[in-house]
This record gives C-alpha cells, sequence and structure tokens, in this order.
C-alpha cells in the first residue's frame, strides 16, 4: 500500500541554524520558509535527488510541537510521510486492519493534497503521515 | 554534498511485530533478517520504490540501542543514512566546517561500502550516516 517516502519530517527548535546545516554545511538545497498555520508549524522544504527533508518548527502558542521539544529540546527525528495512491481507500484499510487514526478523516497538507496521521502507539513509535499520490 | 537519502533507520524492541507492521499492515516489501555483530544489531531492509527502511534490534548486551530503548521502550526514529560521492572527502570538508564524527574513520556499513556517523549535537538532534555512493 505504501509508496515513495514522499518526505522526512525534522523538528528544529532554531530554523536558521538548521537551514545553516542543511544548505552551508551539508550541501544541500533548501527551499523557503512556508508558514502553515493550521496545523501550527512553520516549515522548510529541502530536496534531495531522491526524496525531501521537511523542517518544522512551531508557529503559534498552540502548535503541536510544543511538546517534542519539552521532551527533546534540541529537535530531532518527527516523522515519516509515504505517498499512498488513494488516501481515502487506505483509511478504510488501516482501519479494517486495527489500525487508528490521528484524524477522523483526511485534510490538506503542505502542499494542498490529502494528508492524514496514523496513532504512533500503533505504528511503532513512528509518527507515519500519509499523503495523496 | 549529501545526495539521495539511502535509507531511514528505526529502532524495533519487537522485531516480528515491526516486520507485520510494514508487510501485512502497510503493505511494504519486507527483506530478511541481517545480523551485523561489528555494529551491535539485528538489521531488516524494507524496500520503497525511492529508498528504503532499516529496522534495527540489539544484537548482544553492549548494543548501542540499549539506551535509546531505555529512553524510548516502544522504539521509534533512529538515524538516516545519505549518499555522499567520496566518504573520505565528506569526513575533510565536514571537519573543516566543525562538524564532528563519531566514528575515526569510515568503515564498512551494512553492504559493505564505507559508512561514518556525525555527531548528533552538531546536526540538530539528528542522528547522521553518510555511505559511500
Amino acid at each position: 500500500m505504501i509508496g515513495r517516502l514522499d518526505h522526512v519530517a525534522i523538528v528544529a527548535p532554531d530554523l536558521d541554524a538548521a537551514i545553516s546545516l542543511y544548505r552551508d554545511g551539508l550541501g544541500a538545497e533548501v527551499g523557503p520558509v512556508l508558514d502553515l498555520p493550521a496545523f501550527g508549524v512553520s516549515t522548510v522544504f529541502i530536496r534531495l535527488p531522491n526524496t525531501h527533508l521537511e523542517l518544522l518548527h512551531p508557529l503559534g502558542e498552540a502548535s503541536p510541537l510544543v511538546g517534542f521539544l519539552a521532551r527533546q529540546p534540541g529537535g530531532g527525528l518527527h516523522h515519516l510521510c509515504f505517498e499512498v495512491a488513494d488516501v481515502a481507500a487506505a483509511v478504510t484499510t488501516l482501519q479494517a486492519r486495527g489500525m487508528r487514526l490521528l484524524d477522523p478523516e483526511p485534510r490538506p497538507g503542505a502542499h494542498g493534497k490529502p494528508v492524514l496521521f496514523l496513532h504512533p502507539k500503533d505504528t511503532g513509535g513512528v509518527l507515519i503521515e500519509l499523503v495523496q499520490a
């Protein structure tokens, strides 16, 4: 069911430092900062030849990243996002397999495509996002 | 400098459960278990259309995963591995940029290619492995 790895998301407590690390330190192609108020995050996409990294920084006091940074103040790996051919069909299949979703239904993600998150207690401690291919 | 994302590594406290999750739950192509005594891990590679996931399970009492599982008993995301054209040249460049390495020099990784790890305190809390392309 899961297809390509669309991106790996990384929480960055200091967005400028993270941009500098990936652009100047590791020589990757770093895009602009994009605010996603509906998700409570600012994001920066980093283009790799076969996938993307997504830097995440809290936006607003209700950001879902506040808890993550309380546990890991230095930042770190946050979630994986996989493409699926049909997010709505994936919901039905995964629920039939006993997996819980964090979103009651898909919603538009960073690039406007439908996304949803699976419950990390059902996925071996890894937060997994699915995005419509 | 960094090229393709070679793999994302995930610590799995219950390897059979993780294999079942990715193979039966998420419908991915899961390879055989491969023991790497030199790294203190058992690994399972999962093939995606554009990259791989690597499940990691402790092998031996001195496994470097013991500390990770003490902090996160349920498992979770562990490291990212990027291809570089020349690992030896990357060492020189990264050290000149003030980044510390966990390995004094590259050593053979899961597939026999030279690998090394960067110090996560210099990489925004993310453990990064580099592998010779």
